[in-house]
């Protein structure tokens, strides 16, 4: 691939030809080669300390942890924006990964109240209101119950909201970490509700925290008989304790603020709470004034994580391109990208599992022959929805919100390598 | 379900039916219900300690860990067992996970001296021999070549090991523990071997790590033209130093001493290098005191993860029993379980990804009326493998070799819950 190929975003020919060159796991066969050819290098001719002495044991780390040399890998907060570090946030690295699983240590966080500290043996979570019989589980309860596993990605609706307005932040782990994917197991909750027994009239449920905050949210019934999850583990193990340790909700695709973490109660109604995080947050103010209410959905986003302002190029030649999609409406059906401001689009190569409602990987093999790039992805799902521009969302809600930009993200590179965050009109 | 389901392991509209209700995540709506009914609880009606005090904030944990009440759940090492704990292993443990991602802190250690501890600047990976170019990649060259994403277990060939010569070790983190499943990030081995340029005479390579053991094993050329990554990544983020920080072999579906850590060196050449670790080590000595060598593949095996002995039952009536099957040949493509020694089977409802050379989950959900339980679970792989008895292997192979024991595990339920390695004839 290179910067001058007159490819249209619509061109189904070259969009298949990518995807069989992946299959075939061959897609850059032909890329000029730039590995260094062997020639006297001490790290090679000489014996190295760490092939001189025995390195530390297997009875050390109990509970392995990261190299220290990845130190600098880290969730970065930003309690210095909010009026305290206990209802703040701080951002996942997505610069620094790769693959679709985000490590559990550097999924982002937000909380309203701070993280509660609570020992399983002494949560409960309850099931009243229009209910033939109310319901108390056990967290023992609840493991006793027929479980799934789903891999799926939670992204705060919030997320890129400071970009409503133009390029404000410069690296994507803040303009867009507030994202991250897990594997989840944990119980329908239409099998919880079948327990209790949902009466006719219960249209909606309202979800309840146990955290000091009690973080609530109305949720309609149809959605919590169709795929959501109350969930106790995530990635294999518990939930992280920020994640809601022990019990959250996992609601697929929809805005991270539902899924309500330390989860204790769930009450049935007829019409939904009208609950703070639903009427003075987790809107969207328009520009007439009104706005819109339980807008749920994450529509389909992308954003190249590689190049990108904290991961710059330092290379010319071959250099991977590489990036994240995903849409709440189901799986992502191809990722158009382009590293020329919009005048030439290629199908980016997906690689990994294509799974509902979860991150998805692409990537891009190219050579870089040292000129500025503009770089852009755009992401299409399986509903045939594509990621708008911007301007194109900007056109119909405003910039009064900070909810819900899943506009296309530019980043410019410099001869130098060096990149930043942009906007093209 | 219920023990005495009449139920033959080979038939076929039972086991769709099976998996049709798993489809529909509905597998147990049948079952009674166990569910304590609400009445006053202090830990519903009285206002907790974590309700009350704002947690902790968003600042505390750049890179999280699990909740303090879960510091019991750790990999066992057996250092004791071995002449040092630079040279041994621990175990991961299985008993307390779920899905298929295996967390990183989690994962089992083998190493034989000890964790090399290596920046990543000062790492490089030589491929030289019977080639047309000799190579040395930095670990930049390499982020740079087009990359893959797969998850994948990897098994040491002495998992189970013990249990050749009868029920040893009670507990399936000490039986089975030694396997873990993870998303790996990683360049086709075969795209840096057509850099350097293999020549036709090329039909072993050597790989060879860069720890203090400068642990090295032949691997077939054809195997590492066909589907080996050199990965430098797990679960989204670096590799972890006790699994080859910064960069590692993975060698789908193949015994685990030969996905290479620490991997500094790749030399091809026209036969094997009878290196220690398939001469002395890593053969399976017969009863006539022959060997076989060169045993890469990892059968199809399987083993319930709870109850266990580690995981007692504590419940009557409702309960989920779990497990977990792989095969080195391909995907899982069913699971049955007997409760009762083998007299009935069924076939258990498989959850989550189905994918090639990886864990796969499945589950029983089953009432517990105190009886005696005699659990065994039975792999069948996409080749139509199906995972022998212990005996059938004893017959075979002996009780020498402590290598590819994937011989049917037995669990037995006792009336008071506590559960126990043992076998039957």
């Amino acid at each position: 691939m290179s910067s001058d190929h007159k490819t249209s975003p619509l061109d189904r020919r070259r969009f298949l030809g990518a995807a069989g060159l992946a299959g075939a796991g061959l897609a850059a066969a032909s890329l000029p080669l730039r590995a260094q050819e062997a020639k006297p290098d001490p790290l090679i001719t000489e014996v190295q300390d760490w092939n001189r002495y025995l390195g530390e044991g297997v009875d050390k780390r109990p509970y392995g942890t990261p190299s220290p040399f990845e130190k600098h890998i880290v969730r970065r907060d930003v309690s210095w924006l909010t009026a305290s570090p206990d209802s703040s946030v701080n951002f996942t690295p997505l610069h620094e990964l790769d693959g679709i699983i985000t490590p559990s240590g550097l999924c982002f966080e937000r909380h309203h109240g701070g993280i509660a500290e609570i020992d399983p043996a002494n949560h409960r979570l309850m099931i009243h209101g229009l209910v033939d019989k109310p319901l108390v589980f056990t967290m023992e309860d609840i493991r006793r119950m027929p479980r799934q596993n789903h891999v799926h990605f939670l992204e705060c609706a919030a997320n890129s909201g400071m970009e409503w307005r133009g390029a404000q932040l410069n690296g994507c782990q803040f303009t867009h970490g507030m994202v991250h994917n897990v594997m989840y197991t944990g119980v329908p909750l239409r099998l919880l509700l079948a327990e209790a027994g949902l009466k006719p009239t219960a249209k909606w449920l309202m979800l309840e925290g146990a955290d000091s905050s009690g973080m609530n949210r109305s949720l309609p019934v149809e959605k919590a008989l169709d795929d959501v999850l109350i969930a106790f583990a995530m990635n294999g193990e518990a939930l992280r304790p920020e994640q809601g340790y022990p019990l959250r909700a996992v609601v697929p695709g929809w805005e991270g603020n539902i899924w309500v973490k330390w989860l204790r109660r769930i009450e049935a109604g007829d019409k939904s709470w009208q609950a703070r995080e639903e009427t003075s947050k987790y809107t969207d103010l328009l520009a007439d004034g009104r706005s819109r209410r339980y807008t749920f959905i994450m529509d389909a986003k992308s954003v190249v994580t590689n190049p990108s302002p904290q991961a710059p190029l330092k290379h010319k030649g071959r250099n991977v391109l590489s990036g994240l999609a995903w849409s709440g409406r189901g799986t992502i059906k191809r990722v158009d990208v382009t590293l020329d401001g919009g005048k030439n689009w290629q199908a980016a190569r997906i690689d990994g599992p294509v799974l509902e409602k979860s991150l998805t990987r692409f990537y891009v093999d190219f050579d870089w022959a040292g000129q500025e790039l503009l770089i852009q992805s755009r992401a299409m799902d399986s509903t045939g929805y594509v990621q708008p521009t911007k301007d194109e969302l900007r056109k119909v809600r405003g910039v009064n919100s900070i909810y819900h930009n899943n506009g296309i993200q530019t980043w410019q590179v410099r001869p130098n390598g060096e990149t930043e965050n942009v906007e093209i009109a």
